[in-house]
C-alpha cells in the first residue's frame, strides 16, 4: 500500500528547503508498517508554514492543484498540517481516504482517556483548533489547547529547550484543563521527535500526530474504506485549478 | 459608511458575466440604509459558482488576494457566498468587521424562532452547512438543511418554478425537522428575490441572507466593532499572495 | 421607522426619576440611524430596578399592560433590561419584532469571537444569565458572567471607579474563562457610557447592549421580519391585563 | 410536613370555580404520604388558565403576592402549572424548597428511561417547554412534546375522548420521537386522572406530573434540603408587591 | 412498601463485617417515611469496597445472582454504591424500580441549583463519574468531582478530620468549578453522617446520597412507576447466574 | 506484535462451540497485517451471547478473571463484543491498550462522514448503545441504531436473508436518521462477512467492527501508546477474582 504524506506548505521554497522533505520522509518510513510505501510531497505556491486561519485557507487550492497533477494515486493521503486544512475538499475530490492529523489524533486519543489536550505552537492557532473540535463534534472530549508561542520556522532554533517548554504547557493542560491525553499540535514539533523525547514526563500519554495519522491511514487503506459520498460528494463541475488570476 | 460585498467567485468570467455584478449591486443599494454606500466586487481566479467544500476552499486565496489589492478599505466586508468561505481568514487579515451570510442569518434567525432551517441548492452543500453550524455552536438552533437540487448556474433557468420548489422544501423542513424560521441557503437564490416572492407561504419567516448580511454589516459598522484579535489574530508573517506556482 | 425602547422597570417612580428616561432617550437618539425615530417608555408598577429572577418575572405583567395601552404601534420593541424579561411573552402578543439585549448581544458577539463573556452588576444575576444562555442554545459561545457587585441603583455613585472595576472583571473573564468578546450585562452600565469609556482596555471588543439592541431592532424593522408564529403564537384568549387583585 | 400546592392561575374567579380547588385538594390528599398535610391555593388576579408564554409570565407577580400574604409557611411549595412559571422567582423569595412539575417530571422520568416525551394541551405551549428543557440542561433526555390541541378550559368537555387522544399523541411520541417515558404536560390533564386511565396503553410509563411534584416535594421536605442560595439568592431589596399601577 | 438497599459489595466478608450492615440498616430506618420497610443486603462474592471501574463491573454478576435468590420481591431496590454499578442490568431484570444514588442525586440536586458537584473518595473514581454524568445527559448540570483521597475502607480511621477534608474539597468545587450544590460521592461517607455534620459550612446544600436514593425509591414506589421496557427490556434468554467457571 | 481477541462470552460452552473460535481466529488472521500475531480466547462462565445490559455486565468479572490467568501478555486486547463490555475495567487492570469495537468504529467512522449509524441485532441493545455513545461524547456524530431483530445465536440460521435485512435497516438509517456511514453492531454479524457481502449497497461505507478493532489495535500497539492512567488508574487493591460465592 502507498501512503502519500502531502504537506500543504511549500517547504522546498522556504527556509527549511527540500532536505527537510527527505528528512521527514525518512522518519515516516521508519514509522511505517511492513508493506507500506510512504511518499512525501509539498505544495508549490503554498505557505512556508501554516500558523493562521488565513494560511490554512490559502494552502488548499495549491494542494488540490498539486494532487491533481499526480499521475499515480496513493491508497491514502495524509494532510501534513495539524489544522487539517482542506480535509473536506480533498475528501470530495479524491477516491482514497484522506486523513487529518488533528482529527485522527482526537479520535485515537479519545480511546485512551476522557479528555484530549493539545500543545501547539502559537496562540493564534488555538481558536482555529477550538472551532475544528466543535465541527468534529468533539467538544466533550477536547480539553483545549495551549501554545508554547514559538513560531513554526523557529522551532528548530529552540530545540534545546523545546521539550521542557512543551512539558510545562502539557502539565498546565493536565492540571488546569483536566487533560488526560496530550497531542502535539504541530507537525514540525512531531518531526522533531518531541513526543518521543517527552515520553511520560507529563504523566499522561502524549501523541505524535504524524505517527497517529500514518497509522490511521494504514488502517483505512487496509480496511478498504473511504469517505462517504453523502458527506463528501464529488464536486458536480470541474474545479478551476491552476488558474492564473493576474496576468 | 461603505460596505463591500465581496463575491468569492469569478462571476465576471463565468456564464453570468459582469452584468450580474451590476444587477446585484443595484439590489443591494436598494436594500441599504440611508448613508450606506455599497460596493461590489468579484474574485478573479475564483470558481464560477461555489457548491462544494472544494470550491469553498479554493476561493479563499484569490479572495484574500483581491482584497489585498484594494486601495481603499471599506467599513465592513460581506463574504458573498452562503457557505461563509474564508470567514476566519478574512477576519484575521482585515481591520474591519467581516460578515458571513450563513452565520449572520443563523444568529438573526435564532432571535425569531427556536429552530432555523435552510433551503439550499444541492445536496452536496448540506454536510458543509451542517459542520459550519456545529463550528458556530448552533446545533440546538439549527434545524438542518434541505436542497432543491438545482445547480447554482441553473437557478435562473428554473426561475418560473423555483419559488414553488423552495416552498415545498421549506414546508418539509417545518413539518419534518420542526423549523420555525427558514433561510435561503444560496446567494443566487437570494438575489433572485425568492424570499420576497415566497413571503409567508411556508407559514414561517423566510430570510434573505444577502439582506441579513447587509443589515448585520451596517449594524457592526455603526457600532464601530470588529472581530476580536484573540479569536482572529493577525497572521504573524506576510501571506504569500499571488504566487504563481506553475511557471 | 419607529423603535420603542420599553424599560420594564418603573424608573419615573424610583430614585432616578423621569429625567433619567429623557437622558437615555437622548443617548438612544444619538446612536440611532438616520430615519429611525426612537421612543422610550418605562413601566408603571414595575420594579425600580431589576436584579433578580423575581424582579425579572414581576415586571412582565405591567410591561404587557403598558404596551397594551399604547395607541400607536412601533416597528420594533426593545426590552430595556439585560435579562430580557418577558421576551417570549412580548413576542407572542406583539406584531412587531421584539429584541432582547442579552440575546442580541450574544448573537452579535458570537460573530466577533468564539466566546462571549458578560460583566454584570451583582452575583445574583449570574445564574439567571447562565440559564438564559442555555435556553438560547448558546452554551458553547457563552464564556460566563462575572459581577462587579454594585447594585443597579448605586452604579452612578460608583461612576468614578466603575470603569476600572469593570475592566478588572472583564480581564478576569478573558484570562480565566477565555472570553474573546465582552458584553456589559446591565442597561444602566450601558447608559453610563462604560463600553465607550473602556474601549479596548480589556484587549477584546466590549459591547454596549443598548446600542446592539438598537442596531438589531433597526435591522429587523428594515428587513420587515418578525418572530415566527410557530415559536411565539398569539395567545388564544385575551390576557387578564390590569386586573386589580386586592381591592 | 405541610406541602402547599399553589396554582398560579385564578381558578376561583374562572369558569371552573372554587369547587375545582377543593376537588384537586382531595386528589392531592389521596396521593399524599402518611404525615403529609396538603394545602391548596390559587392566585387572585392570575390568568384563568395558563397556555402561553404571556400567561406564564403574567401569573408570577400575583403568585409572589399571594405567597407573601400567607401567615404560615409550608415545608415545600409546588408551582401548580406544568410550565413551571416563576420557579426561579419563588426559589429566590421563599425559604422552603419549590418544585416545578415539568422539572420534577423530567428528572424523575430520566431515571425510568433514556428519553422523556410530553403530551400537552396546545401547540403554543411546545416552544415554551422546548426552551425550558434547554434551560434545565435536559436536551438529551427530552424527546419533545406533542399537543392534543384542546384548550385547558375545554379539557373537561372532551373528557370522554381525551384519553384516546392522549394515547394517540403518546404513541406518536414513542414511534417518531423515540420517547421511552411520557409525561402529561398539563396539570388539568393530571387532575382528570388521565395518567391512571391510560396506564400502559402507550407501552411506556406515563407520569402524572401532579403526583410526581407531590412526591418530589415530600422528598425534599423530608431531606431538609432547599434551593442553593448561589443559584437563587434572596433579592437584595424588597419586591414591589401589590402595587396598583393604574389608579 | 418495602425498599431493599442492596450493597453490591461483600461487606460481611470484609473488614467492616456484618455489624456494619446492621448499623446502616438502622440509619436507613431512621430516614425512612412512616409506612416504609427498609431491608438491607450485601452481595456474597462482591468486592470489599468499590472504588474503581473494575470493581464496579465485577460486582454486578454477584448482585444479579444475590437478587435472583431472594424469595420476596421489594417495591424498589437501591443500588448501594455511588457509582450506580449495574443500574441498567438490574432495571432489565427486575420488575420494580431501581434507584442509583448518583443518578438520583444529580436529578434532585439539579432542582436545587444550576450545577451539582461531587466530593468523592479517591481520584480513580472521578473519570467513572464523569462518564456516568455524560451517559445520563447531565453534562451541563454536572460541575465535576473532586476527591479527598482516602480509601473507602480507611474512611472511619480518618473520621476525626474527614468533615474538614470534605469541606475543603467542597469549597474548592464551589470556588473553582462553580458548583451550586454538593453531593457526597461515596455511600460510606454518607453513612458516616458527613452531610449532616457539614450542614451549610460549604455555603451550598450538601446531599446525602443514601437519603436521596431512599426518598427517590419511596417516591417511585408510591407513584407505582417503574423503568420503561423500551430502555430496559427484559433479557430474552435466562442469565447464566451462579456459574462456577473454574472447577 | 500480538493482539488478543478476547470474547467476553463463553462460546465454547454454547451452541456454537469451540469450532467457532477457530473459525473467527482464521478470519482475524486473514485480516491482520504482516507481523501481527492474533490470538483468540473466550471466557469460561461468561454468557453464551451478549444482547442485554445484564449480559454485558455479567461478562466482565469472568473476563477479568480469564485475563488474569494468562501467563503471557499481549500487546493489545480487543474486547470481542460490540457493546464494549468492561472496557474501562480492562483498561484499568491491563498495561496494554484495550480496544472496544463500538468505540473504535465510532471514532473511525466519524473520519469518513458526519453521522455514523449502527445496524444491530435486537431492539434491546439500542438503548445500551445510545448511552454508550453519550458516554463517549459522540452524540453529534452518532445517527442512532436500528435492529434487525434476530437474536445473536439465530443469526446463522438467517444467513440466507441476513444481508438483505441489514441492507433494509441500513437504508432506513440513511433515509430517516441521516446516517452517512454504517457500522455492523454485532460481532457475530461481523464474522459472518456481512459488511463485505453488502459492500456499497446502502450507498454509504459499512464498517466491519471486528476489522476496525483489529486495525485500531495494531495502530495502538505500533504507536506504543496505552490508556491514560488519569482516566484509567490501576485499582488500588487486588481484585477479588475467581471468588466462589455460593459454596
Amino acid at each position: 500500500m502507498t501512503i502519500l504524506y502531502q504537506i500543504p506548505g511549500d517547504i522546498s521554497a522556504g527556509p527549511l528547503g527540500s532536505g527537510e522533505l527527505l528528512r521527514r520522509l525518512g522518519l515516516l518510513r521508519g514509522w511505517a508498517a511492513a508493506g507500506t510505501t510512504v511518499e512525501i510531497a509539498d505544495t508549490p505556491g503554498g505557505p512556508f508554514s501554516i500558523e493562521s486561519a488565513a494560511e490554512e485557507a490559502m494552502c488548499v487550492a495549491p494542494t488540490l492543484d498539486a494532487l491533481a497533477r499526480r499521475t499515480s494515486q496513493p491508497d491514502a493521503v495524509i494532510v501534513g498540517c495539524f489544522g487539517d486544512p482542506g480535509l473536506a475538499a480533498l475528501r470530495e475530490t479524491l477516491d482514497c481516504p484522506v486523513i487529518g492529523p488533528f482529527e485522527a489524533s482526537m479520535h485515537l486519543g479519545a480511546q485512551l482517556g476522557n479528555r484530549v489536550g493539545v500543545v501547539t505552537v502559537v496562540d493564534g492557532v488555538i481558536p482555529v483548533l477550538d472551532r475544528l473540535a466543535r465541527a468534529m463534534g468533539e467538544t466533550l472530549n477536547y480539553a483545549g489547547a495551549v501554545a508554547v508561542n514559538v513560531n513554526v520556522l523557529d522551532l528548530r532554533a529552540h530545540s534545546a529547550t523545546l521539550a521542557d517548554t512543551i512539558i510545562d504547557a502539557g502539565r498546565a493542560l493536565v492540571r488546569e484543563r483536566r487533560a488526560d491525553v496530550l497531542v502535539l499540535g504541530c507537525m514540525s514539533m512531531a518531526f522533531l521527535g518531541m513526543a518521543e523525547a517527552i515520553g511520560d514526563r507529563c504523566g499522561v500519554p502524549i501523541l505524535n500526530p504524524a505517527r497517529v495519522a500514518l497509522k490511521t491511514a494504514e488502517a483505512m487503506a487496509a480496511l478498504g474504506v473511504r469517505q462517504s459520498r453523502r458527506t463528501y460528494p464529488r464536486p458536480a463541475k470541474p474545479l478551476r485549478l491552476g488558474v492564473k488570476e493576474h496576468v
